[in-house]
């Protein structure tokens, strides 16, 4: 029998929800609890299908889950870690989150929750918010990074996001930083530099743009508030990222201004040959 | 009946390809020409089920062709253009190019060809280049940039390419390079710029790329030799954008070190709503 007997979701947003709908899919035999702090959540869940308990209470919500994810904004993760403290958890609990930056939260959380908590970040998500936006498939074929503190055991956890279909890498939080700030805050960053370049100066462009220009700055249309968290408790590495793009695009600027049109191409087959290196997508 | 008899494509990588693919389909009763300068293209061509008499000839290519439409790289584009200006052309024969750029192109090409010559510039491609790729609904509810000169009737151009899916929009040469320097050759450049960013520092961080560095990244997989030939048609607006995104860059860099999160939130959502500004993406 699988010890994800029951199951509570804290916060029904797009990875809440898919997460419900993935749960409902993998783990049947799961008891679902989704806590939200507003009732009228409970509508919208059951509009995409989720057969769960709502619940508005931190407390109630954790008592007796043996898994317990969190998937609100990571600066409310702390005040909820120690509401779920106080409730009656069983000795086999297990608590996750899915935040997109995990050295602010481990050592948050870690301090209240032991070695039971452990810190995940499934890299999936969209640049649209809300239960609306949530699909069962969501986590199918993305990696989730494990940023486990010492003495904790990772391999429940790892067979719980495995069978969503996600593929593990463990690391130390502070090297989750690192490498989350190079390969998802930079270049959201970069994206609403972008579009801002392209379009402040002249905002009727936007009638030439191809797939290029979508792709391109696709993630620029994310929640203000929720990429403004994300940066402050990232801000270190990310600004060291961005100092680092900044660098580059005074390289470039160089090149183009002498110009160097060998040191262009050098400079674009760089970029192909490490875009080229990126593992083939799922299909 | 259609006054595109006899059509000839010079240059059969992905454009051009696409082209023929888009021709046979919309335009059966049209005999179809490619021009290609190597032999070993007409096997390519034909694998992708084009039926159209390969010629490597220039001049014989354009013998009584009705429509002419240039593919090939733009800094070939006056040496073709000489060579078809000796071609056996009837009174109205069209010719066009699906160059990125159109200043240089337009002011190379029109002392050649006159008032026959319209340059066009289908938004659409793709970061693989190649016949191998092309597709016949390539330009399917593609923006078609027409840059007509004084005195040249644009209203059969705007037709053909209309016939293949595609919206018009019609500017000046220069206009048209100022815009696309934002909204393509820009985004271009930045999506190299973040991909050597992220990764030339940290080459492993490329295990845990998720769907956002994929997409905000895709371009700089582009073919190094041709983009580093638009760069240099294209250089005083591309260098003119790429400053102001260094400025942009600089501008989020202070509101990082502060850190202003209310200053960030504004300048996230500017780009948001930037974004949102799109046409709606073709289904």
């Amino acid at each position: 029998m699988s010890p994800e007997r029951t199951i509570t979701i804290y916060g029904p947003g797009l990875l809440g929800g898919s997460l419900a709908l993935a749960i409902q899919q993998r783990f049947p035999d799961a008891e679902l609890r989704l806590w939200a702090r507003r009732d009228s959540a409970a509508e919208a869940i059951r509009a995409k299908g989720i057969k769960a308990r709502c619940l508005a209470d931190a407390v109630a919500a954790a008592s007796r889950a043996s898994l317990i994810i969190l998937c609100t904004p990571v600066e409310t993760m702390p005040a909820l870690a120690a509401q779920i403290a106080q409730a009656d958890l069983p000795a086999d609990c297990l608590i996750t989150d899915v935040g997109s930056v995990k050295g602010s939260v481990v050592r948050a959380l870690s301090p209240i929750l032991g070695t039971r908590f452990i810190g995940s970040h499934p890299m999936a998500g969209s640049e649209k918010a809300g239960i609306e936006t949530a699909r069962a498939d969501l986590f199918q074929n993305a990696v989730c990074l494990l940023t486990p503190i010492e003495g904790a055991d990772t391999s429940r956890l790892r067979t719980f996001w495995q069978a969503l279909g996600c593929r593990i890498l463990e690391m130390t939080p502070d090297e989750h930083d690192q490498k989350v700030a190079r390969i998802s805050h930079l270049p959201h960053m970069m994206a609403a530099v972008t579009t801002i370049a392209a379009l402040r100066g002249d905002p009727a462009a936007v009638a030439c743009v191809a797939n290029g220009f979508r792709d391109t700055t696709r993630v620029a249309g994310g929640d203000p508030g929720l990429w403004t968290g994300i940066a402050r408790e990232n801000r270190p590495a990310l600004i060291g990222c961005l100092r680092e793009a900044s660098a580059i695009l005074t390289e470039l600027l160089e090149i183009l201004s002498k110009p160097d049109d060998e040191a262009l191409r050098r400079f674009l087959a760089e970029a192909k040959a490490l875009r080229e290196s990126l593992p083939a997508a799922a299909p």
